[in-house]
């Protein structure tokens, strides 16, 4: 029998108009979505997956299998790892059934995602997978403030928020997005002060969500969620 | 009489099924589509145009209004600035009658994009714009590649390719993307050897357009053309 094909589906940050049209046709097409669970992605990217079939014609939810993925949250390598064997594991059974997997992820699957390491294992057992990108959180937050995130020949440099190396990343030259920032504000703040780039520092919680926030001066944000990004123009030029 | 919108519409690297359903429904919703004219993407963002209009129901090309904008080639600063003011003038006056303008641009208009300098002036100018991101091509590329583009806490570096600090910025911990690859080749791949990196870099050209190439192993590249993009996995472990 004909084996399955694992889409992982870049679902965008979270306005569900940013979904694009390669992403929803794998949509419709694909009889199982799967969900990671225990993600923090996790309800968000279902509800960027409801309000989109509400929105827009031809995925018909309940004509749809559901299957739950396990991606715990944590560093420790082992636990990771049997997760990860374990989600391949499920989602092997279901494509040799020759049903195709969507594994929705939030934003882009290319950039911080669980579901690439599923997405790995799964070509290396054999089977055909398609990666669909995504528009990512800094793509949508420079967006929404109207802003790019480099001219010219700018580089442009992405930063997760928890390294200890942050003083020297933002030494290097051109423009930086910083990403996965709650709990690291304050030191972020102090970091960002220290090399005189507090003025070029905007701030974008929950882009295209409820509860969205817009902060064009990170001096007056002292606590953020999870769905947070902060834009930091080389040049104080806006 | 109330001023038009411009709207910067991202339309994505190639593929015209990596629209958006808020870029389509900019593109529908316009009166006035801008193109960019004398820029290299000129041509590729009028084709997904062409493209995307072909497949899909809403978007009338014989219905809109073309206004052509002009972007030259160039690093001279006076020159550019000239023809971001005459482009500009040129939107106004269009948004003053009333009109919105859907003004295009190849991938996402918040990474190396000239149509922000005219969000800027229009903007700075009183009028209304909603910018709209595009996949870029960096997250096309590694989607094609089936490979992340950056995992757990790796930073990420987008650098274009013809400044003269590439050595340095390829010392910068976490992947590269390099971009804006032509005639740079050479240099390109001897600052990689020289870096240990060759082996953990790959090339994807036209991504998603006729012509599409794809080079795990960028050792067997001579040389390419304008839509490329170099993936630089800061491990080996592909």
């Amino acid at each position: 029998m004909k084996k399955g094909t694992l889409y992982c589906v870049g679902m965008g940050p979270g306005d569900p108009e940013l979904l694009t049209f390669k992403a929803w046709h794998a949509l419709c097409h694909c009889p199982v979505l799967a969900l990671p669970e225990d993600q923090s992605g996790r309800q968000t990217a279902a509800t960027i997956l409801k309000e989109a079939a509400a929105r827009q014609d031809g995925l018909y939810m309940d004509e749809k299998t559901m299957l739950s993925l396990t991606f715990p949250m944590t560093r420790d390598a082992a636990v990771l790892q049997k997760a990860h064997e374990d989600a391949s594991q499920k989602a092997a059974a279901v494509l040799d059934q020759g049903l195709d997997i969507a594994l929705i992820t939030l934003g882009c699957p290319t950039v911080y995602a669980s579901c690439m390491y599923i997405q790995k294992e799964i070509r290396r057992r054999g089977y055909n997978t398609v990666v669909i990108p995504g528009i990512t959180s800094f793509s949508a937050a420079a967006a929404r403030l109207g802003q790019s995130l480099c001219e010219k020949d700018e580089p442009l440099l992405i930063v997760p928020a928890g390294r200890d190396d942050i003083p020297d990343l933002l030494d290097v030259q051109g423009s930086k997005v910083l990403m996965k920032v709650p709990r690291h504000m304050g030191a972020l703040k102090k970091q960002l002060q220290e090399k005189g780039l507090l003025s070029c520092a905007s701030l974008v919680e929950r882009c295209g969500l409820p509860g969205e926030r817009v902060c064009t001066d990170i001096r007056d944000v002292d606590d953020t969620g999870y769905f947070s990004v902060i834009l930091v123009r080389q040049e104080d030029d806006l």
